[in-house]
């Protein structure tokens, strides 16, 4: 029986799926990833997650036709390089994938970007099923973003597209961890809104978030999404910023790219209503006339599994018996 | 011999071109486009265009197996018709596909977006050739955009993608056409241009372009750059802050769509080096390192032919004895 794994490999955990021929999930596990023990022990612990499901759910080694890993950071998916990976110290055009074909015998391997991964499993598997385009957003520390067009994921060029948290919404405003001011991110991002809220108290307002004894240093973006649901003045403020922000970055991806579906990811998704009602209702007033009648926003249905399905699914359309 | 027709049809000008079996142009007209006498008036001029050309060189209607048209504003590339163009009053919803092919005795006429067929013929016959995606910018009145993935138009879900215009790049900032503010085209368009320098002389400036006896109204984006490259100061601030602004769109377009060469054309790059040369400097230093590295940025080959050349193509696509 064949077989597909896929592999989301971040900077917290290593995640890893088993798949029928048919896609059906076989089995599934996570590990801390342990970047401090270097390259090699990552690429291990990768390789020896595979081995553990094949076991566990009785398929041979042998009968895996292939393995999709999705990494962070830009990626050559050409040459199978992890090109940079931001929470990888001193990880740099690093040969991930023929690394992890090697640790598993030979086994066919492809590599791609972990957002381009992830919204190609919402595509596939989720709630992008039927559509032809879709655009993920992923709202965590920073923004990550997937493109899938006409069915395929849309890398560019240069393995650059869907950096949407580096487009610029605001020419020399807030500066950016990629050096640069005004991009979205530190606007739309949850670490964007810590960062704003605490701005703000350093500034002297204040917010029924810090008079319940809780630390600047501790705030979370949850702990301010809840502050503006039970009616925080500066909390709502923030929120507010964060998703006309954010609303922004929908209209640009409209603009440009114009996907059937923009689905959300991350984090910050846990607001549920109170981000996703303000951002319908911004966003729409924002887009042209046709994408305001039917482009659809969406909270992702896979969440956190988006990325190993996504990934099953790559190794499937670069091994599978018809693949082209 | 088979023979194909392509059309730009703007609101000043109509232009057509007749192409021969392997694309190579025949003969071409341009007429003003008497939009003020009625949809029908256009209509028949288009058609009246191309049997004239026809008749100039020796082909018969009937061997002209599709026509190809560039229409401005959204279009609905499946029914064929103009959603609305803004250099047309009252254009809505019209049906120019079926009404061109009835004035052409049934030859088949497809119809898309003026800005997509002109980036689509730079694509396959000027700069873009034997590159796989290209983006084209055209810098007038207003700032259009066309964009080609993969060898293919890129339309969107909603015939909306590529609005390069009015993506958002200060949040807040000066109002655009659109009805929003922050708008990519108040800074970077020909007319944005004008604007911000008449309004850094409504605020006391001072110029060389109005010291030579120029009134406010009369000024163009031409007397800017060619009072900046002249050594005016506040001229050359202008056209500074527009090609700054002009860089931060190739780079959202680099960050979204990725392609391999963004393409210029429209009147304000007759400003050649004084706008090539500083938005090579602004646009790289904001990439990313890979398309930092690589992506092309270019002034059109074809130029004003750009469109008509296009919607032959289309047509050939379309219509062609190879067309899948």
């Amino acid at each position: 029986m064949a077989a597909y794994a896929g592999i989301d490999l971040g900077g917290t955990n290593i995640k890893v799926g088993l798949f029928s021929q048919d896609m059906a999930i076989l089995d599934q596990s996570s590990c801390r990833t342990e970047v401090e023990k270097g390259f090699h022990r990552v690429i291990g612990q990768m390789a020896d997650s595979v081995r553990m499901l094949c076991e566990r759910s009785g398929v041979a080694l042998g009968d895996v036709r292939g393995v999709g890993i999705g990494c962070p950071g830009p990626v050559d998916t050409q040459a199978g390089l992890v090109v940079v990976a931001p929470n990888f110290p001193g990880w740099r055009d690093l040969p991930v994938r023929d690394a992890l074909r090697r640790a598993l015998g030979g086994t066919p391997t492809v590599l791609e970007n972990d957002a381009n991964v992830a919204a190609y499993g919402e595509f596939r598997a989720g709630v992008g099923r039927g559509y032809r385009s879709l655009a993920m957003i992923t709202l965590g520390t920073g923004i990550g973003c997937g493109i899938v067009i006409d069915g395929r994921i849309h890398r560019g060029a240069t393995d650059t597209a869907g950096e949407l948290g580096h487009v610029t919404v605001h020419w020399g405003g807030r500066p950016c961890g990629c050096g640069r001011r005004g991009c979205l991110e530190p606007y739309a991002s949850a670490t964007g809104t810590v960062r704003r809220f605490r701005d703000a108290l350093a500034s002297g307002r204040s917010s029924i978030v810090t008079e319940n004894g809780l630390s600047e240093e501790a705030i979370t973006a949850k702990d301010i999404f809840e502050a503006a649901a039970n009616g925080d003045a500066l909390a709502w403020e923030i929120v507010d910023e964060t998703v006309r922000y954010l609303a922004i970055g929908c209209d640009v991806m409209v603009n440009l790219v114009d996907p059937d579906i923009i689905v959300l990811t991350g984090g910050m998704i846990a607001a549920g209503d109170l981000l996703m009602k303000p951002l319908e209702k911004y966003a729409r007033e924002m887009f042209f006339p046709r994408p305001k009648a039917s482009t659809r926003l969406a909270l992702t249905a896979l969440g956190g599994d988006a990325g190993i399905i996504g990934a099953g699914f790559c190794a499937q359309d670069s091994f599978g018996t018809s693949a082209s």
